[in-house]
């Protein structure tokens, strides 16, 4: 890609007269990436057909070459989409192919095209808008994914499951607050591809090869016609820098890490051990050896996604350390991560989409889990604080010594008698029961954010009026 | 960290009477973090100091208990400030250190100040309170980079130099539009910083263990008095999230690429064979063995800490990949790669502020490699599509024949006989040897963003008006 | 660190008298490297010493004055020892603070040391004795962990689990099965460290600044003092290669990611849902807010400890990456991963020891789980192929059916009853039940490697004899 | 890939008569991974084939029926070479295609080639093949590339160029002796995927699904049909590690930055400013816009490789982590990093030797190089040190102030005249000047692996005696 083709349209070498030897086979092998950018073409032929029009409205080419020169780029487009196109890799690169494909049509004209641009801004502009339109798509998709979740969310805003830490019991929560949290997160990814958008929407074209043009280019008339919110404000710059590739494979890493958390979770409820949740057949697989499997992989694959997508990350991240001004050759690898990355996304995202509208909670074991393991021993410690003004830590310390005491009788703590509370502290009364359910700790939990239901129901009240 | 301690304040065991045996000394070891998260003491006051308030506002506290622990932390910060304070490996973290003191200075009361708290939320909010930090001195040094840039920007915005593609002499530029390059991108980087630090100011504090609490809290006040926007809107989202960590990893990642790349090219230009540039004695080092020597460490120095600090956004995302909600010990992992990128992107802004204040460009040398390799070869091109309305890819094919005969020639461009030139096309004039100069070539790329001197300067104009 | 001082043993500047100005505070602040590389004192003697012994038998200093130094070594290894030595950040690194106390010591021979020997040299040497020891420390803790895995194994070779695949019962296996599979990843895990010491047991020592030395040094005898099997064959390769510490750090990322595994199947057997196992309390922590919690924190920070080693193995490939030959100071940041990674796989390793060491298993929860979710469904289809010669295919799909009936009638496959195994077969008889308990599906498993408990023995049996 | 097939050789669901809805489209798109595996059929069939073998003479199955399978495996492998084979996505990957073609082509018998074996197990086998094959052939490019320096370094042994230090003139070597570093490296690099070569050679088949096989099998009779050491010795093991993977990513990482540095050289080396080396035009391109370029694409190409192959090891170690046994569809994901790491490291190393064969140095400029800046310096102090017995640091003191009256009289070390030396020390004498050449310098580094033309061919000899 970029500045260094090694064949030409029209037959003659693209670099003119000048190499006497014909590029050796092993060249040509590091060399090609059309197998790669090829996915590029819609992009590519957007910015022709920009930079065609500017350099006919600036009078750098006749009005005729530029009539000519859009016939055969809405020629090519239809040989693509029809599945005729050449790809061919003697072109090397999307950018070449096509060129050399326009010669093929319209003959001298073609030649034009390529007045007052260089191959290096013409990938650094095809490349910027293929990642905007993913960052664009994968905003819509986690938009989906946080629809789902919101219905799944108020559908179980009031069953109880035990909220974790360590993967321990700790405290009842509901299971539609649980799911509410990934709707925070996804949120946020939301908006950082949003803003990574906002950031990259810069017009590279115009920078030619790295210097600026002497032709009367209008850079702002590309900018607008690609969508752009105007040019970028230094060629050097333009032609150099990836970072906005380079961010959204940030934006996908962190992404892809809410989303193996979310996989983890329906992996661990699925065992039969948890049995908290199972998916339809029609998202789980069996075994060719073991008849009675019902297996997760769908979640399995999303969690391993994240793999893919930090190792994108950091490929191109190695890629750019250390690289001199304008140009080099090495920026050719930044296509099949970010490629593979927003793939793999894109996959991790729709499967668990899928996965949140279908999954099937086992509403009553989870609710039996959210009682067991003395939950709600911290509604005890916190009844001892506000009935008893205890200190926080001295109630602690009480409520520790119940534990003991309920794990010492196998009982839970909402059984222990009221004698054995009275004997950690002579005040207790019959009222500490109140709080020592998994549904009365739930609904006591108000505070903004809270897990108490109403709590959960207005938080997705807020995010159904900003979808 | 979190909620796991070994020994607590008031000389108890900190999880109550349960705990028969005392961790072992491994345990010891690999859970304590003291000795990394005193870091976060301020922000740990700022904390409490703000759930107190909050507390006795609420009527969840007495106002004399709050006015006693305002005084406890007081005297704390006094200690730390004093360098007094006795941190102490046995109370594990920065707020179990915290407490224990405020314990040993004024007794029952502090056991009142961890009342609808949990380290989980406790931590997560000095945590996000010190990346928040973090970002606002990023800026502000990224700010300070660019101002320096500008400022040789526009010493050296009409210098010539050579304009390297593949390292490779391509067109002429300015050293000035050069060095403008990079204030375009620190000023994304800035930007990412600016956009994470909106992103993350919303306060975790209430969300407690992971359900919010039952106490009366108000968490709009807390965060007002922290300065975020906006509470958190889910408990389990506030404990167990660290994504505000690694957005700011990755722009600090990016950035440090970009660092990088300057980096790279300040030790190319001090190399004896480009001798673009060279740094004051006191930017440079010498040799123990080698008494010649002056070497450019600080670049190569800021060129290495990509290592660590792409290093530390790798270790956070493995850390997060996988874990289910909510709290989970390996997040105790979170900080040491924060506080050391951090470091390390502290380090490198400033020594690179200071080598692009004190670099000495080579002007002259600069400028006479500017003019060499065929520099202007483009030039001859872009005037043959110009003058005689060649098609660009002929006016390509042409000037290859040209630089072809001035190499065989020993001759540059423009000392080429007009003979020789109009062998190649008959039609080619005196005219043509205006646009072979270097000079005139950067002057001729008036295209917005481009290399002609006017046009450095007016972005250099763009961007004073900015900062 | 490296050859390039900023204050020298002496008092005057290190690099002679050459440079007009002092070092500005920044270089200072990025250059020194004192704070890491102390701990590289022992390594720093040894070679100095073995470099003295060598000039003083070539004949290159005098015997007095080597004996001078090597007296003045062990004066500062005594400092050292005792708590004395003056660290000095003016002295920038372990060397020159090493050299600079040998001057003060001993006055003018220790100017002699330095000769045929420059810092590139020296810290390669350092360096590549601090990380053999590394690796060797590291082998021994495999082994220590191999060794309590084998007595765990031994201890449960006949104790029934669910084996899973995707976190789903399969088929059922026994406990020492299970902790075997962690005796030979950890076996190939310290092979592979062994392999990494013997790979990097050279000598750079002699190689100089770059190029050798004119003196006639022995290198073979400094390789023979330090414990190498040779000298380095290339003074350039000698000084500029890093190799052996990422071999060392991609074998402990390796060590790690097996690591994780383990202690992610300890956190999951530790849910009260499976139940499968806990830890002693003084393995496990409490919590700050939830009195009844047993958290298993020290498995959930050796998973952690994965992102740190992962970590510290991307900076140093990122900081490796295109440094043109021979010394870069880049190199300076190789030792902060380096240290960092083996601290955490060490802190990991013993951790993980002190847990298998301690864990409890529930064996008979585990045999009950063993038993459930249709595990012996692959010994049913086996028996369909060995009995009634079905093709496997084929009896896979009448297992299939024979699992879903005992699904809909709610019984495991034991108990299905034999007009519903012959409605799909009218073949099977009753000899099929004897396959379909998992203590007979386990006891059949008789192939190489396979779960039966006799194998088990016997693999325990040829490690034991192997350790 | 492994134990979840969404369809059938015969047509029926392959996990049985239980699913009753179809897997969905979704499920099939993030399932599939015949685009991918298909890589593997190669080893596919030569394990079906052992294990047909073993079955049969096990007495398993009948000996017709694994000629009928022999057979149909011939057929396949004969489809496949001739390109008529169906891939098909329905098929879901390699192993089921296989048996689906098989069971098209022979019928019956097809369903008893899986008796005893899993997917698990099998793709465990089959990727273990790929990878050791890939480590052979990687260890036959890395000797190729040795034999090209070596050859390269024979022939200029004793040419002058500059030894740098942080880019910077340290010492004359000679690009020999230059080019023997990259030698040494690469053999560490050949020696390291040996290495993992040995440590993976077990045999995986046998293990089947995780827990072993009930039948009679023979699996040191597969091991050593596939050219395997030994079967492995833990079932779960076998099928649930990808560190053999890991492994040889690690290495492949590390030869990748032993690339880049050599790129990175000849991409500095081909500037015009530096001018020490040109690479034939069939191994550099041209430019589409400036016309004069000749760019060192390969090389730059082979340094950003290193990216991509970073990439790859991060993406398997962070899918590997936290992963309970045994087998977890995350480890589909294995494949993708490694073949594309393989694929990447097979085009760098064909290119680098291609470039190493090719590479045309001008050693008058390199010689010119190494005799300027001071280059000779340590030689005059090594020289005050032999000759004056003066303490290495003050001759080191002394030649720094030669040095700076060199640079003030504008003049060369060897250009001063003697009076100049003497005003620094009265004892020094015209003898000096003998070691103030580059190739006097050169020529007294005889210290084993020193720069002396000598040793670099004694060094040479040693490793064609080796190769």
């Amino acid at each position: 890609m970029s500045d260094t083709p090694s064949n030409t349209p029209q037959g003659q070498s693209l670099w003119g007269g000048r190499f006497s030897a014909k590029p050796a086979d092993i060249m040509q092998a590091i060399n090609v990436s059309i197998g790669v950018d090829k996915r590029l073409w819609a992009q590519d032929l957007a910015g022709s057909r920009a930079h065609c029009r500017m350099l006919a409205q600036q009078g750098i080419i006749q009005q005729a070459d530029a009539e000519a020169i859009l016939g055969g780029l809405d020629a090519i487009e239809g040989e693509i989409r029809g599945g005729t196109f050449p790809f061919r890799d003697a072109y090397e690169d999307i950018h070449m192919n096509v060129e050399a494909r326009l010669s093929e049509l319209i003959g001298e004209p073609s030649g034009r095209l390529h007045t007052a641009r260089s191959r290096n801004d013409q990938v650094a502009t095809d490349f910027r808008l293929w990642v905007r339109d993913a960052c664009d798509r994968t905003v819509a998709q986690l938009k989906a994914l946080q629809a789902a979740l919101l219905d799944r969310a108020e559908q179980h805003a009031g069953d109880l499951m035990p909220g974790f830490t360590h993967l321990q019991t700790a405290q009842p929560v509901t299971f539609g607050h649980h799911l509410m949290a990934y709707v925070e997160m996804f949120g946020r990814d939301a908006s950082r591809f949003a803003d990574a958008r906002t950031r990259m929407n810069e017009n590279p074209l115009g920078a030619a090869a790295l210097a600026g043009s002497p032709f009367p280019i209008d850079r702002h008339m590309t900018a607008k016609a690609l969508g752009f919110d105007r040019p970028m404000a230094n060629s050097l710059d333009a032609v150099s820098d990836r970072d906005f590739a380079l961010e959204s494979l940030a934006a996908a890493s962190i992404a892809a890490g809410h989303l193996s958390r979310l996989a983890e979770e329906i992996v661990v409820w699925m065992t039969p051990m948890f049995g908290f949740a199972s998916l339809p057949d029609d998202l789980t697989t069996g075994s060719s050896i073991m008849p009675q499997k019902r297996n997760p992989d769908a979640a399995e694959l999303v969690r391993a996604k994240t793999g893919r997508i930090n190792g994108a990350l950091i490929a191109l991240t190695t890629v750019m350390k250390g690289l001199p001004l304008a140009y080099s050759k090495d920026m050719q690898e930044d296509k099949p991560p970010v490629f593979e990355a927003f793939d793999a996304l894109d996959l991790a995202l729709t499967a668990m989409t899928a996965m949140v509208a279908a999954i099937i909670p086992n509403t009553p074991r989870m609710a039996a889990a959210a009682g067991a393991g003395f939950s709600t021993a911290t509604d005890l410690a916190d009844w001892l604080v506000r009935e008893l003004n205890l200190p926080f830590r001295q109630a602690h310390h009480v409520t520790g010594a119940a534990v003991k005491r309920a794990e010492a009788l196998g009982v839970g703590l909402g059984e222990l008698p009221l004698t054995e509370l009275q004997a950690l502290d002579g005040r207790i009364t019959e009222g500490v029961y109140e709080v020592l359910t998994p549904e009365a700790s739930c609904a006591s939990r108000q505070s903004f954010g809270g897990t108490a239901p109403e709590q959960v129901r207005a938080r997705i009240a807020d995010w159904r009026s900003r979808l």
